[in-house]
């Protein structure tokens, strides 16, 4: 296949997540080039080391030690960057965009500190700059505040967008711990960096709202104009007035826009127990978009990890590498097969009215028996005294969908049975 | 200006939604118009009454009730439909699409029933056919879908994407409603129709499902693949004995993927308290994706309404309109002032080590009076019996900053205080 005919690909970065990024695009090729009209071809991948081995099996030729050698490359017109860091890659990239290469990166630090700029050098270049990777792991975030979004004033945006210290708060206020024991706990876990502070200090997520309220806001906002306040200062008693007053404890990173301007800050807040961002547990980031047409829209998932990563890198690869201005591309449509509804297998709730007497819960376990459905839970409750009636309450174990239905007819067919009132499937967490 | 130099846009129907959109591409045409390198223009208008009076100022000659003024008007390029129903709009737009005329529509019917098909006449003719209002109002997930998690093998969606049910079985599990008492509360307050059948039965969940399961799988679901059982069943008392085993109920509408083929299903579930989906109250709508590399991510916000809608509509539209194929354009960035720290105005929350001894609370609270700021809430509790102190744990109505920070330091300046352990600042819900 003639190099003119391929989408050529560099990669600026081979740590954690830059091989899962070379690993996809070598292993799903097909799939990722099928949304296009030419196929993906990862030329080079930019190393400190060459002769390091790799978790990845890479063709003779693609590592390199020099980043001229992507730079200038005539055939690699898309240059992903996970290398991290201020220096030296704030400088790389500003060198590919001058040179009309696009370019997918997923550094918070650079894109903070450098994005309008380097926006403004991808726009006189006429190169694509897009970092959906930089923000929320593989959260869409980016995309939609550039685009979905793009009717909206934006009024603000709230934004648990650190796991680490998400991880951390949910544990003090879980388990009564205090931040010592559990920032030892996320480090053992790897939750938590052991130099944390870019973490711990409200540094990472400072970066994070700095991009993101610059692109709500279409103003240039840097994380030095980012009030910043970490969560080293939380203890387990905070947590337990908070709760007492009916507030979950977050760390908050906000962006709104006022009539006295924009106002960004990171540092830790109570937040009413009913509102959605106090649910958010655990590493987890969440995301809170207001705008004026649309109200408060809630992004939530995994913020951070390689395979998140690698999902919001690959998309943005793809649209960038989309030549046409549509926004999919005419693949053939799969003839999958659709699997009966009798096929489910799932949990089941089941309420039923009985005669309130002896012997009837065994008519009514052996017809869940010769189902072969097993019963999870069963409780009594009251009925009709008057019909003389109680109610049963039953839970199963996993079941066939044809083997439930098999059983409720057998249960309707059951003299001692007054009514089915209601079967309810258990749907897993 | 030339109407060559324009993007030419037809608008089918003028409903509520069509009256907003109508609106917002008048009063805000410099703005949605700055992100494309031509003007909109709103040309032609379709509805049933040309002599109706209207909420919307319009030109003359734009309103018309013939179809082929849109049809044939070679400067209208983009045509927005949000008539509902299937016909005539499916057939409309088919015609529309034939003639390589793009199609943005907030048609879940028809999108639904006839998807993968308008799908490839949009490919054949090389028009574009967007639908992101089709399902959740405002909330992005069509556009994520197709472009932001395409790298993965989606394993399933699981959605609460009709409001009305959801906000029925909110009441019913707050207040302990009967159906029909809810479904008659929702009715007086607008959040069901006069009749509820397509909401209350799960067909509108279904027709969003076979929409959403079409796209993540790539393989065409039929609303009549869809399982659909509704809401009509419900009664407290499942409610009541559902909480009991730690669940709440609500309506899902689940696409899955398995080994066995896609299952495609809209039912009441038991789902476990703890889920995120088990959060999502009154008439909001939240749809989980998970994906292989992705994990599980949820869009949650409004499912419906004028406003939400007309902005996936608008977002559709400017995303339809680019010819470069670039998520952006170059607008010149705003030069919005920063709003500082120090004028922020919140609700705070104090905690702090005081001697023990008569007093005190009165100098505290004239330092915050000193200061105009009210306070909320004070609690006293237990300190160090040893040092002889105990802890102040107090809230404040909303208050400046700055005002907040001098308080402190006039606390910290007391005799009488012995500790300051944490201000936090409360965020409003």
């Amino acid at each position: 296949m003639a190099v003119n005919n391929e989408i050529g690909i560099g990669l600026l970065g081979l740590g954690g997540i830059g091989n899962q990024v070379a690993e996809h695009l070598l292993q799903h090729l097909d799939a990722v080039s099928s949304h296009l009209d030419r196929p993906l071809s990862l030329r080079r991948v930019l190393v400190r080391d060459t002769a390091l081995p790799r978790a990845v099996t890479l063709a003779d030729g693609v590592l390199t030690d020099d980043f001229n050698d992507i730079l200038n490359d005539p055939d690699i017109q898309f240059v992903v960057e996970v290398m991290g860091g201020e220096d030296p890659a704030a400088d790389y990239l500003k060198r590919l965009l001058d040179k009309g290469k696009s370019v997918i990166t997923a550094n918070k630090e650079v894109m903070a500190k450098h994005g309008p700029s380097l926006m403004e050098a991808a726009d006189r270049s006429g190169a694509q700059l897009r970092f959906e990777a930089s923000v929320g792991g593989g959260i869409p975030i980016i995309g939609p505040l550039q685009n979905d979004l793009l009717a909206n004033d934006i009024t603000s945006i709230r934004a648990i967008i650190n796991g680490t210290t998400n991880y951390i708060l949910t544990k003090m206020a879980q388990e009564g711990l205090d931040f010592g024991v559990a920032l030892a706990q996320a480090q053992a876990l790897g939750y938590a960096e052991p130099d944390p502070t870019n973490d711990i200090e409200g540094i990472d997520a400072a970066y994070k709202i700095a991009i993101l309220g610059s692109l709500a806001f279409h103003t240039a906002v840097a994380p030095e104009q980012v009030y910043t306040e970490g969560i080293t200062g939380m203890a387990a008693e905070d947590f337990e007035f908070a709760h007492e007053l009916g507030y979950e404890i977050k760390l908050l990173a906000i962006a709104e826009r006022t009539d006295a301007g924009v106002q960004a800050r990171v540092h830790p807040v109570l937040l009413h127990q009913e509102s959605m961002l106090a649910k958010v547990e655990g590493a987890f980031n969440a995301i809170e978009v207001c705008g004026d047409l649309v109200g408060p829209v809630v992004f939530h998932g995994q913020g951070a990890g390689a395979a998140p990563t690698t999902s919001a890198i690959i998309g943005d690869l793809v649209a960038a590498a989309r030549r046409d201005g549509k926004s999919t591309t005419s693949r053939p449509w799969s003839k999958l097969p659709m699997k009966p509804m009798a096929d489910l297998e799932t949990q089941y709730y089941l309420r039923v009215s009985i005669a309130d007497q002896s012997g009837v819960l065994s008519k009514i376990a052996s017809v869940f028996g010769e189902n072969n459905i097993s019963i999870a839970s069963l409780t009594q409750k009251d009925g009709d005294n008057q019909l003389g009636t109680a109610q049963l309450v039953i839970t199963t174990h996993p079941a066939k969908e044809a083997a439930m239905q098999t059983a409720l007819q057998g249960i309707k067919n059951l003299s001692v049975l007054h009514k089915v009132h209601n079967l309810l499937r258990v749907e897993p967490i």
